[in-house]
């Protein structure tokens, strides 16, 4: 897995690079970044609209659909990116914070096996 | 920044963790999750609704919005990762992939401080 | 049922008068109404998030519930008769002639009790 | 137009037999409706997405581009009516209540000429 070896910098400055390229900065506010990740992130929902939940478990079977469904997840990941980018956010530290946060709104005992709006 | 030295596997380990110990997967299809990731896309817009695109740009010299802001985008990585985790998908090696046949259906030249439904 | 009585345009009316006594016309560009529009279908989306499609079917007969999902429904109509309100677009002719289009591309034969895209 | 003398009933029921002559209830719980509403949205915000909201305002002038947004608004309402009709949610009632809430919330005189996350 590239994962393992792929840092969040790295990927950030894939998405720098080809946006720069082409001189994106302009149309690249936060604002119109964040419409073009929930419209990716609704095209990513697509693939599961009319499926069941215990279908949308299957997808990985089918190599075709499994590719479709990641381009639409790099295309979210790489808005994000892009807006982390421009935000100047550093996205592990954010992350990691959130998820302590998380820990603390579920704590682990309380919620195991409960969704509580997550 | 902790982005230099943070990998994608780390981070989708952070979050199958705390997805593991709640007992969590069974609420984890891809289909709800991908329903998550698109709701936490829309709270993120939340932040830039009202405000102009020239505006958006501002957002970094408030400290509590840029923390607001993040956190955010936090949840947003966080479904991602935990999709790709429960699908299997290399977001590093796919994401790459998507970069390169974005860059061969916008070519640097002809799009160049053009958008193109980008 | 007040919806047999009420017609498109007094809901338009209802929605045009509130943000004109708030002199809001200046927020409410089309781009913004479709962002605050997408913003309440998640909203929407929010209660059926973690619940099997069955037990949507189900929510109808919790009183509270239905409520807050019938607020939610509202903020979405609401945010799309005023992007209709300033567009000039009538609501009814457009829903009328895209249900036809709709019909010619899936047949009722071809397509009864399959989904296909939709 | 045609919306001073259309109901919501009469659109309610132009969806209710749409998908009825095709045996779509089946696919059509509440989850999976809520999904497509947010996924037309989606499409609808991708007309602004790029531009700026001073040219959104201007969308009216261009009859083919204003066809094509008119589209996508059809696809969410016939959603929100088809999700309406399965919960049994009276709309007129139920956004004249969100309506008087509104203002309730955001009283005119102190909300005149100012956003307020609305």
């Amino acid at each position: 897995m590239s994962d393992t070896s792929t840092t969040i910098t790295e990927l950030k400055q894939l998405v720098h690079d080809f946006v720069e390229e082409r001189d994106w900065q302009q149309f690249h506010s936060p604002k119109n970044l964040s419409m073009a990740l929930a419209i990716e992130a609704a095209e990513l929902m697509e693939h599961f609209q009319w499926i069941t939940a215990q279908a949308s478990r299957q997808v990985g079977a089918d190599r075709d659909k499994l590719a479709a469904i990641g381009e639409e997840l790099a295309d979210v990941f790489a808005y994000g990116l892009a807006l982390a980018d421009v935000l100047g956010v550093d996205l592990a530290d954010t992350i990691r914070a959130k998820m302590v946060k998380n820990a603390e709104k579920y704590p682990a005992d309380e919620y195991r096996g409960r969704y509580g709006g997550q």
